[in-house]
């Protein structure tokens, strides 16, 4: 494998084009030129940052990494398998197994344990099903879609953005394109994203696009949205949906999650459940799916405190981060310490950093390699509608860097918009120290009611919400034309001077509403859970079939296997024994006591990761006290001990309170069957 | 209260009422009288056991139980809520706060200690989402629905079964309605939930039935699935629903789960998940509810062997049996152990024995009050579809007996169903002991693929699982008429002589295909959660603004509070160490560092059911080294100890590795702070 100086020397020209890019993106943007020049611009830049990460992964592939081997072992140890396979099967939805159940299991206990517990998280659990309204308000009825198109005669759908950009690269392909055709589909090529429906309609019927599957026509684009929309009660009058996110259900219960912690700022909700999205092409087995399990934590604080309190337990975490700017200049990522990340300015906050933090311990803890974990900021026009910041964890495997754990910054949006919905008032009241004097303008009105009936309400309170430079502009307004014009949810209202007085005076105020800010760390349980099994797949040296997972004991499915050497009756007691002690002690444990030699028996459970195994031989019937073995996974090396404190031994190795170094010294290595085999 | 027998003397009349009314239906399904007179009598029979049971609820109120008094509890102390309450809620959606979401998490790693460790189960996680087919096979899409009228102008829906009982019921209170009409009504009354689509139509016009609410009309009756619907995927092809059980997932997995038990039968899969049931009118809390979370279980095993091999570890549990022909002849629930019951015949398997003794196991140890447990047998007509056999762990609240947890014999059914609807080999293979002869008929054809085409297979399929019977019958009419027809998919097909050649010959088989039998304990948490807080709400003697929960310490959503005597700075350092030592031993802890005595925090640690509370005063900062105090909810006793040691001491009570009794005596009972407030 190239070294990285050499590395480096074959990325430096691709880093120089995307520094160049990005440097024309910022002048374009200082000198505020047109939107479409910039967009044009920023489209390139991507390309180019594309072109960079590609190369970046070939040259430093993934370790002597054979996925076909590992989703075998997956598929054949059923840690997930595609659902209803037996009816054929439904793109994007997968079903766990025992073997990623427990696996899954054990990383979300983990993250109550690391998130929920340690930092007294408010967790909650809230519905899959929504009504319509919230997803309004939410923004994602109308912004959480994709464009496709229907092939005209099978109805299939496509991703109409995506099947322009095809059509336009196989078009550049021809050589005989001549220059200015040429340079006109280059150009429309670097907007193909940003384009509206409008445009992508024009653009396909110009070209003719057809579907690439059949070669039909293919309708106009249509939005469609990724919700999946159901009916709740019968009367079919209430459209619901299943969310996309979870992180709607704690922003409707702030008010009461408020109450719960006393009134008190800064505090965490959190929430595990399923979430739900309707790809139009799911793929990547784990990586796109249409139903998943999302951890989801919202840390609503102070606007102006964004401090966390144990920022110093993080403080010298090491991270690799991968700051916007270094990207748009082709720099490479950076490896440096939380503190000084936040000290020099490179992550936004101490509360920014705290969890990006947190984020990393986790994940690690949980078997990511180190060297394969970065955080990368989101650039500034790849942000979702509700972020103003966002830093997502991503893992290296096969299939290129994935987003694993996304940590965006939601400041007060989701809040704003649910209050703006619904009237509800989601805020945290401040003592100030020293009352302030604030202008109130209190409008009165008999006449508002008559004149606009069900609107009244939202009128009057429209008005008590102005701020004093709208309550000055439509002063002046009544002034001079008696009347004032208001857009008040889409509706033009003219409210006329007869209508409305208003009673401006100061007051001095000792409590003010804050809508906190929010910084909220989202896992992908799915993804986190596939990039551990590949950064942890191994071959044994020396016998390329013999495949294992190093899984870390808190995340192994099993944590313990209990093998009698062979089928004698006189094992059997031992070995209901052990795994009935094991129980006790809450360590889940694997008997295997079918036909194969005890090399295969060990290679089987190291297929799926459990880190110890108990052995029951003819010594263990002969000695007195009863003797076992007990075999560690990742060095294959054994000791021998009396059975009746191995269970405690396992259950002291799993729970880490020992380790297999001080275990070995302790006790005697063993030569034991393995290698006689 | 009345005594137990002043009881069973006001109750004896209804009993035998109940009787005569079970024997007179025993007598028509003996003598096959008409099916429609069978089910008249059954329907009066129903009639007189609620009667029954409602006068036993009458006589046998909830101890002093004030529901409105815990409800506004629940509330402000956010164990749940209406989902979207500031959007105006939706029915039958609900949302838990930190509380309730705790407790309910205990519940599920409890139920996985209890039954998937302990038995070591396969637990699997499958989608909520199902595309259309897997419910056609299960039966749920024809059979899982409620007959609906629809008010003609505001379009509101009702049950129409209970719109047309409602209906008569209001009839026959006019008393001036003649005889014959009369008894006409009773008559129908007798059978309203029997009736037909079409004869529910008919009666409604004929009684002109308006909808109670408005005084409208109501459309004809129409099937209305409890299934949500939706569509998967964007070419809008795919129907789907969410899961209204998660046991299909169980299912359609078999095969795999088969291969990874390593081909043995007997084995459980387990699953907890989410499901989804439209309802036509949710209501009483959380008892009936639009998504729930259900934990089912699947013990496939061969149908000849219904024992469990650790039937004798739950022998001696006494349980409550209310078995279904004491419920037809009016008899009370009896008091028995699991052994007793299935050696006389009440219980039909130990098998299913096994299971009820290790729910109602569970069931109490959750905070269950054995007293107000019972399991009750469906009887036969009362069954869901798939079932022969089911038994229901019914707790008794403030609304009645409430199924908390299903134990179903499903038989073969399900499995029977997926091998059907996809050809899928779902079974065991057992090996004989003795090989065995058996009859083989071998159908040979080269025309049936041209003349049936795309059914050709499926007919092949259809001769090749002929029993001995039919392959016999069909040889009699090819001779006789050259042809047979046969029904395959609700299509009849005429296949002529030419067509199909038989092969006859025997054949010794060593290996036979084995489908297995399925029971099936699917707990309801939502439900359980509910008659755990009724079971466990109580008011402190003398003082019935204090309300407080005897949740056992498994379950109780905060294990420890920690608390400043006062607010005095000098406090910090100790409520800070402890809390974070509690941690360290997994023991979740609240501070209660809000002003207010310390008696009224302990009545707020109370409410939430929280078991110890740590207290820090004076004495912890003067006393060398540290101590505290220790207070217990239940008997509010209080003892003085070190600080370093109180968070080992709270771990051990909470984990049941030591009692309160032996705390006392260990360390000394201490006069504490709230006795003197």
């Amino acid at each position: 494998m190239a070294s990285e100086i050499e590395i480096e020397q074959q990325l430096a020209p691709l880093r120089l084009l995307v520094k160049e890019q990005g440097d024309r993106v910022r002048e374009l943007k200082e000198s505020q030129a047109p939107k479409a020049d910039i967009s044009r611009a920023v489209a390139e830049l991507k390309r180019r940052k594309k072109q960079l990460e590609d190369k970046e992964k070939a040259l430093n592939p993934p370790d002597e990494f054979n996925r076909s081997q590992l989703e075998t072992l997956l598929k054949q140890r059923f840690f997930y398998r595609p659902s209803f396979s037996i009816y054929g099967g439904i793109a994007g939805l997968y079903d766990f197994g025992p073997t990623g159940c427990a696996m899954k299991n054990n990383l979300l206990q983990e993250w109550r344990l690391h998130f929920v517990l340690e930092e007294d998280m408010l967790e909650i659990e809230s519905s899959s099903l929504a009504p319509e309204p919230v997803f309004k308000a939410s923004g994602h009825l109308d912004r959480f879609l994709d464009y496709v198109v229907k092939d005209v005669k099978t109805g299939e759908c496509l991703r109409a953005d995506h099947l322009l950009d095809a059509h336009l690269e196989k078009l550049l392909a021809d050589k005989n394109l001549e220059g200015d055709s040429r340079q006109e589909i280059i150009n429309l090529r670097t907007k193909v994203e940003s384009l509206s429906l409008q445009e992508l309609g024009d653009q396909i019927k110009k070209f003719e696009v057809k579907s690439p599957v059949t070669g039909n026509n293919v309708s106009d684009p249509m939005p469609f949205n990724l919700m999946f929309r159901t009916e709740i009660g019968p009367s079919g009058g209430v459209s619901g949906y299943l969310r996309p996110e979870t992180s709607q259900g704690m922003f409707v219960n702030f008010d009461y999650l408020l109450e719960y912690n006393q009134g008190k700022l800064p505090f965490a909700a959190a929430q595990i459940g399923s979430a739900f999205r309707n790809e139009v092409s799911p793929r990547s087995g784990l990586l796109r799916v249409r139903e998943f399990t999302l951890g989801e934590i919202e840390y609503f604080y102070h606007p102006n405190d964004n401090d966390h309190f144990k920022f110093d337990s993080v403080a010298d975490v090491e991270v690799t981060l991968f700051p916007k700017d270094h990207q748009v200049s082709g720099k490479p990522t950076r490896k440096m310490s939380i503190k000084n990340a936040v000290d020099e300015g490179v992550i936004g906050s101490r509360c920014m950093g705290y969890f990006l933090g947190r984020i990393s311990l986790y994940l690690t803890k949980m078997g990511i390699d180190p060297k394969y974990l970065r955080f990368r900021q989101h650039m500034d026009n790849e942000m979702a509608h509700y972020a103003t910041d966002c830093w997502d964890a991503e893992c290296k495997t096969s299939y290129g860097w994935v987003e694993c754990v996304g940590c965006a910054n939601r400041s007060c949006y989701d809040l704003k918009c649910h209050v703006k919905a619904t009237g509800a008032s989601l805020c945290a009241r401040e003592t100030l120290k020293e009352p302030i004097s604030v202008t109130i303008n209190e409008y009165h009105s008999s006449k508002v009611g008559k004149a606009f009936k069900g609107d009244a309400k939202k009128i009057m309170q429209y008005f008590s919400n102005l701020d004093n430079d709208t309550a000055e502009k439509y002063d002046k307004m009544l002034k001079d034309t008696s009347q004032i014009e208001v857009d008040i949810d889409s509706k033009k209202l003219t409210i006329s001077e007869d209508m409305i007085a208003v009673k401006r005076y100061e007051k001095e105020i000792h409590v003010v509403d804050i809508t906190p800010s929010v910084i909220e760390p989202s896992f992908g349980f799915g993804r986190i859970l596939y990039s551990i099994l590949e950064h942890n797949f191994r071959i044994r040296e020396g016998d390329e079939q013999r495949s294992w997972l190093s899984l870390p004991p808190p995340v192994a499915p099993v944590k313990c296997s209990v093998l009698p050497l062979s089928a004698k009756k006189e094992f059997d007691p031992y070995i209901k024994q052990l795994a009935s002690e094991l129980k006790l002690h809450g360590i889940s444990n694997k008997v295997d006591d079918s036909a194969g030699s005890i090399g295969r028996r060990y290679a089987r459970t190291d297929q799926i990761g459990i880190p110890y195994g108990i052995t029951v031989d003819f010594d263990t019937v002969t000695n007195n006290p009863a003797t076992v073995t007990l075999r560690e996974r990742n060095t294959m090396q054994q000791i021998r001990l009396n059975a009746d404190i191995a269970p405690k031994v396992v259950s002291d190795l799993v729970k880490g309170l020992t380790t297999w170094k001080e275990t070995i010294t302790k006790y005697h290595l063993f030569e034991g069957q393995e290698s006689k085999k």
